[in-house]
């Protein structure tokens, strides 16, 4: 057994100068050659080029309802001087497609003709020669190229083939993609039944499948292998030696002890590319073994997919001679600065939406090993590896994970976490499939700064004015100048600290935050709890520095009763929702108002008003009070409308009950 | 039986109409819940939303290569104060994606640490608590929505359903998808070898079913039946006691008299619309019988497709709950005027190709019967119902049917029609998978036009000076006038009459199309063939009025062939090569010059320059001349320079042998 040294990237190439010499070696690989049904050839690609073998039509036929005619017979008729003709001797009734009788050359269309009997029939006007007939070898001459080499098949293509009489073709095989996951701890999705704790269930594999099979291709997906030289050394050895044309070998590709990817290959075959200049996607292997393509793919997710995407989706497609088809694009306009290291290609996950008729792209979490930052993300950013970020305002070409109509269906929410946001997304889609709600957590102030810079169509938000012990009206003046919105509440929802399980480290209130045996886990600046906690510790007097873990910052409630659930921290401040979620205790600290805070823009949208329809239905109601820490009693209540530069509280009739500011 | 009377579409609907009322009926329609493994997912469509079961990851884990340490443990290090930790005591080798051991809370980068001794580590820098660290719960916490309902299933989502621990997802089934195909000279793809003589292939079945299963539904394609009323009744009962959520009937949709789909329907059930005032597409039935959607889809494949498109396909998405995704599109100028009726929506099929910076749009054949008009169009235009036509010049949208990007990589050719076009652009792909010919048969003449007009980017031609005897030149200077072109000749071809085989008629030359039992068949105006024919004629004082069917024109060398070869005509002018595609006698005329006249602006293009490597290759050469008819032993020989004002014939050598006007 041969144990690898850690090897740290020191020939690192770029994104073009893998593609280029990845090309290079595997360009001009084709699958085998295969004859197959015409009529079940749909998505092949045509290793030959194909010649029809009969003409279409293959006999002058009708190309209308009506009667088939000489034209020289009708050539007198006339509106004035109608021409009868003898069903039967001089004309015959056609339906379209039918083959033309012997000695008749044109179609009189059942429109232009009288029934005079049902042996006569009366016309008004002449046809001419060849009129409404489709003749032989209108639409295929015999002999002629249908269609030429490697030519994806599409389902016209197939009518096409069958209608010339082509009844088999010549196309590449579907490339055979063996996956072979590998990973001590990782057990097969198959047998995830049998998973003992601490198992990690096989993930990459079935993402990997699918964008093989996306591309056409056909995957195989094998069991996983233990992180074992020799193990993976025969498995792969068994791989090159099968029918597989790539092999793709998930994880021990990145630098670490399990790295036995690359010296697998290298004692085989061949490493060409090991890592590449881009993020998600570094550790990524190029090889060939036995003159097959075999490829390291990284462990993460993300990287495992960008990976994928860059060197493997464009090699299935040249295995069958064609082009891999480019991804959709839009152009947006970049929500906030995103910053980038210096060559290295970056692909950043963005939510995209169309506010104020600028398509806006917010960037969310990064972490290559968030699956979610893709099934939540509407469009990768690809940052150029010379660039060392890009500004906020900047005009970007993003890639599409959505269908591109769905971009004028996106309402976007910026600003604070709440958990009953995936609920509404999952109503509005109820309600109409069309419409889809992203959402992007950056706290309260974050969601009002979003608006201010027209890159939301609303936000959430429950900033506490410690002065008047109101909430959102004073940093809606101060903040959203000249810019109007109106206040709809959600929700009065419970505060408090998220401490463990009955309590273990017997925490009561705030007062245990300072003690010398308590870890905390704070809220980011700028989030509405982080403002709650710190008023309620300057009324107690209580000094945040003495707290134990009060820089350490997590952005959502969720994360917080995480932090709790998993022991990093003793207590954390969030809702009680986040709390039940995870079966945690929950000592209330006090209750708050979460405003959606919407643009005056967006207002009358038909979407916004779908979303408003939900938080004051019953249904949405009852799913939000099972959360438990809600009153939804004036949800959906307008609590303020802002015009840019003042409330206009006349325009809230004051039998709504609503409470605005100075009132 | 009940034999229905034929009916001319008196009520029918516009497509916006027809679109609304069929929405209505169909709209809530959702075929079965079904619980499907997660892990074989992609491509369905979650019927209710999906809560994660486990945190990711579930536990606090390495993010990086590296060892794990207590961050508190690296405070003091430094450049100038580097710190040392006893490996397996106060820092643990982990590899990316490992649990951290008990009681550290940070990851050293490997890239950061130096190896003193197996261990001994030592480290120049600090670490802050949980860099490096992939916390629980990072990605997905437990409870959290994961993917709302109705989403359709991407392989990113398969990755994160698996990784939060759902093993099993509800989705809507697949619809299943009957397809009917009738009428009696039909028989089945999958018994073509038993066809009778006069029998056709059932080919819109095979495109239909492609289509279905484009759209991720099932199809289930049923042998053919006659075009029998009780047959089609019992089948349709059947149909929609079977599991099928949608039925299919082919053909028998129009207003003939085999229209029995529309009575079938009625009398099982109710008929929404019969006739939609779309084009083609017009004779489209929409029924409901049982509850199920029942279309009757027309018989020509064009107009089958195009009814498909506009309400089989948003009807087989919204079965599961989402919206049909939009065709990409894109802009373009209208290459020439295109007519239209008023009050019927028009698709027409159109060649898409970027000449100087604009993208051009080139009308091919419209007949619905014309499936090559789909198979090689690159775009689908769409004439709305309250407009006449477009003109010439017009910015239109143009529906893609290739990937967009390749309309970078198509060359556009406008002009006479020679039978190595299709050999040239099949070589082309086989040269480069990406370069795509697309061509336009409208005569010498017209391509001529379509270069001043910037709307080709070569012609082919072969205009014959009736004063010099010389081709293209006189002809290049009267209608390119400030248009530089180049003009390259392809080959010598052989003009003469095509006749029957054995030749029947006794035609031995020109002289015989006066006779009056001859029937000839005519190029069109503008053809070089045309130009050919009226010089010979003249020269042999010949009277062209005195020519029985003169005035009957063909497009293509092929359709002359094809109308001699079918005895709708007794000789043709045309090229020896389509005389001995379809075994016919030929009676040589005269020996002519084909040439490319090709725009100087893109005679540097790439794609280009390999059009020109394939003309002078041997490889071509050899197949041209295998056609016969023609002499290719000065193909790519550059025929003259023409600067839009002079020819420049000092830029050609003189050893080339390069004929020019005037030397």
């Amino acid at each position: 057994m041969k144990k690898p040294k850690r090897n740290i990237y020191l020939k690192m190439k770029t994104i073009h100068e893998a593609g280029e010499i990845w090309k290079d070696r595997t360009g001009t690989l084709r699958t085998a050659e295969e004859r197959i049904q015409a009529a079940s050839s749909l998505g092949s690609v045509t290793s030959r080029p194909i010649v029809s073998t009969v003409s279409v039509p293959h006999y002058h036929g009708a190309a209308m309802d009506g009667y088939a005619v000489r034209a020289c017979d009708t050539f007198s008729a006339s509106e004035s001087a109608p021409v009868r003709l003898r069903v039967g001797e001089s004309v015959y009734p056609v339906n379209t497609g039918d083959p033309l009788p012997d000695g008749v050359d044109a179609v009189i269309m059942i429109e232009h003709v009288e029934s005079v009997s049902d042996s006569e029939i009366e016309i008004r006007s002449a046809v001419f020669p060849w009129q409404h007939v489709r003749k032989v070898g209108e639409d295929v001459v015999a002999g002629e190229l249908l269609l030429p080499q490697q030519h994806l098949l599409r389902p016209a293509d197939v009518g096409s083939l069958l209608a010339a009489g082509v009844l088999t073709v010549s196309v590449f095989a579907r490339p055979q993609v063996l996956i072979q996951p590998t990973g001590s701890e990782i057990i097969s999705a198959v047998r995830a039944a049998e998973a003992r704790p601490g198992q990690i269930v096989e993930f990459n594999g079935a993402v990997l499948a699918g964008m093989v099979e996306e591309c056409g291709a056909k995957a195989i997906l094998h069991e996983v292998l233990p992180d074992e030289y020799d193990t993976l050394k025969g498995a792969l050895r068994e791989g090159v030696e099968s029918a597989a044309d790539v092999i793709l070998l998930i994880a021990g590709s990145s630098a670490g002890s399990e790295d036995y990817t690359a010296a697998v290959i290298e004692e085989l075959g061949e490493v060409l590319i090991h890592g590449v200049a881009m993020m998600p996607g570094k550790p990524v292997i190029l090889g060939i073994v036995s003159g097959k393509p075999v490829v390291g793919i990284p462990g993460y997710t993300v990287s495992a997919i960008m990976a994928f995407e860059q060197f493997v989706r464009p090699l299935l497609y040249s295995l069958r001679g064609i082009e891999s088809p480019a991804f959709p694009t839009v152009t947006a306009i970049l929500g906030r600065k995103l910053p980038s290291k210096l060559g290295l290609e970056e692909f950043a996950r963005v939510i995209l939406g169309r506010v104020d008729e600028r398509l806006v792209a917010m960037p969310i979490q990064r972490g290559a090993g968030i699956i979610t930052s893709l099934t939540r993300a509407d469009g990768i950013l690809q940052i150029p590896q010379e660039q060392e970020g890009l500004d906020e305002g900047a005009e970007v070409e993003v890639r599409l994970l959505q269908p591109k109509e769905r971009l004028d269906h996106t309402l976007i929410m910026i600003g604070s976490h709440d958990n009953t946001i995936d609920l509404m997304a999952n109503e509005l889609k109820g309600r109409d499939s069309r419409i889809h709600l992203s959402s992007s957590n950056v706290g309260s102030l974050g969601g009002l700064m979003a608006l201010r810079r027209k890159q939301a169509h609303f936000a959430g938000s429950h900033l506490l004015d410690t002065q008047t012990g109101d909430y959102n009206y004073s940093y809606v003046e101060r903040y959203l100048k000249g810019t109007p919105v109106r206040l709809v509440q959600l929700a009065m929802r419970d505060q408090g600290l998220i401490v463990g399980k009955d309590n273990p480290k017997k925490i009561n209130g705030l007062e245990d935050l300072l003690r010398p045996d308590i870890i905390f886990v704070n809220r980011q600046a700028g989030s509405g709890t982080r403002v709650l906690l710190d008023y309620c510790l300057q009324q107690r007097g209580l000094l945040a520095e003495e707290i134990n873990g009060y820089d350490q910052e997590e952005f959502t409630h969720m994360s917080v009763a995480v932090s709790v659930l998993s022991g990093r921290a003793h207590a954390g401040m969030a809702i009680y929702a986040s709390a039940k979620a995870l079966d945690l205790d929950f000592i209330p600290i006090g209750r708050e108002r979460y405003d959606l805070v919407i643009a005056e823009s967006t207002w009358p949208d038909l979407k916004m008003q779908t979303l408003l329809d939900i938080i004051v239905s019953g249904s949405f109601r009852r799913m939000v009070t099972s959360m438990g820490g809600y009153d939804v009693s004036n949800s959906g209540r307008i609590m303020g409308i802002w015009d840019g530069y003042e409330w206009k509280t006349e325009e809230l009739k004051s039998d709504d009950g609503i409470r605005t500011p100075g009132i």
